[in-house]
């Protein structure tokens, strides 16, 4: 079964790695960008078939070592 | 219009942090973690409503600057 994973920061967090690509994207001459937020993005192959407890198992690895839920949000999609 | 940019690690290069990630995963009881990759996940607020340029716009953002082609794949979305 494979997994994506998306961990973003809050929206009240500030994210100074996405002013700084903004602030590049600028000086590069795309005025039109408003807002840049950058967050992990995580696949996974899962050597199981049980999708429910693969969706379990995966808050449980968010919560516990993928995502820093003070300042950051997650969710995950599962395929197959 | 919002834009949703996804920069991953080409299959057939190491990806050293999505390694250690799941060797984390193991040492934590999470067996079932066969395969980790883990890439970047972008979000743009763009001031334009042209979606063809907006398109082409961003290609050139992520061969510029985002993305690393000789090692990183990237697609994005757009939204609105």
């Amino acid at each position: 079964m494979k997994a994506k994973v998306y961990v973003t920061i809050k929206q009240n967090v500030l994210d100074p790695q996405g002013s700084a690509v903004q602030g590049a994207l600028h000086s590069m001459g795309f005025e039109e960008v408003a807002k840049v937020r950058i967050g992990k993005y995580l696949e996974f192959d899962l050597d199981t078939t049980d999708r429910a407890q693969a969706e379990a198992r995966l808050k449980e690895m968010c919560e516990k070592l993928l995502a820093n839920t003070v300042v950051e949000d997650y969710r995950f999609e599962l395929e197959g």
